[in-house]
């Protein structure tokens, strides 16, 4: 079993936050920890970032979803692999289960999903999660969140801009998802507050790698 | 059966000077001509490009695949599919055929062929082309032409710069996609002049495509 972990969940879900409370957790423990994001946490993956956020380009669906897993395949490649090799936990921002959730359920990519899987595990180059966490919160809290964020300066992307509709088909999907695989997903509360949730986390963590509480 | 024509071959062959020939050809004929390239012809597709050739970033090999195919859907989508839906040909300088041979053969990223041929129909968005012509010429005299264009100044590609063993393989990936798929493909013998290869090339269009002579 790796020590990949990924986080997930619509924008303004708390999960960049409980990415570093966990970083830091584990870290205290004497463990090795590499916190990384997607999209655009490569050179490459900077670039590609640009032309799928910056809303010059309107990139296609189909475009876009590929623009995705590219930067997926660079970044697994370069980062997330060489680091679970060191012995390193890798906690990352997104993964594949926003690809999913975004691309090919909100822009209704979805018609031949056996097919688009295949792509995004082609993308993953054989590197699956353990362990995803969901931060499950209402859409409108989550847009609460953010409308507070873009007012304190926090620069929106093309997505952010999206409709509520867009927002709450991404919601549904992910719910999709964790029905799919609750083996590996774990649902989190996220609509308490921090240290509640940052309470959650780091249960199912210790959960599920069999560490000492 | 639609009216996009793909040009193939390793660079060198000539393939780019004959799709010029064949556009100027139909054209005289009356007929409405798109004539079109891969990778970069959309105003994403440049920077996606740069990204691929430029040699600034070196994807990995499964994230350059897949930054080709991104260029491909939206090129497919923002100009070969509305031009052909206009009634216009389209003449492609370079297609799926390009990425089977670069990406998948050459960079032996062909374990999982199946998988990868349904990632390539997935970039094609439903546009096949109904005639591809491969100019087959040995991968010697395409290095030759190439040093000739290089010594003239035009400016190389990190693609380019590949060993010979490299262009080989491609050469012998066009050969056997060939040899998969000859209703589709033509063969040109493209080691002949100009005007004995543009004379193949517009046989082979007008018996395609039932044109009177």
């Amino acid at each position: 079993m790796n020590k990949l972990i990924t986080f997930e969940g619509v924008d303004g879900c708390g999960k960049s936050t409980q990415l570093k409370l966990a970083a830091a957790w584990l870290k205290a423990r004497g463990e090795q920890v590499v916190t990384t994001f997607e999209p655009g946490d490569t050179p490459l993956g900077k670039e590609i970032r640009q032309l799928l956020l910056a809303g010059d380009y309107l990139p296609v669906p189909e475009a876009e979803l590929l623009l995705f897993l590219a930067d997926r395949a660079q970044h697994v490649r370069s980062i997330i692999q060489p680091a679970l090799e060191s012995g390193a936990w890798v906690l990352c921002d997104r993964y594949s289960d926003s690809t999913l959730a975004y691309q090919l359920a909100a822009r209704c990519l979805g018609e031949s999903a056996a097919d688009l899987k295949e792509m995004l595990r082609f993308a993953e180059c054989g590197v699956s999660p353990s362990l995803t966490l969901w931060f499950d919160v209402p859409v409108e809290e989550a847009m609460r969140r953010m409308k507070i964020r873009a007012e304190a300066g926090e620069k929106a992307t093309r997505l952010d801009a999206e409709a509520a509709s867009f927002h709450k088909r991404v919601s549904t999907a992910f719910g999709h998802q964790f029905d799919f695989a609750p083996d590996r997903i774990a649902r989190i509360d996220a609509r308490q507050n921090i240290d509640a949730v940052e309470q959650q986390v780091s249960q199912v963590i210790k959960h599920r790698f069999g560490m000492a509480v």
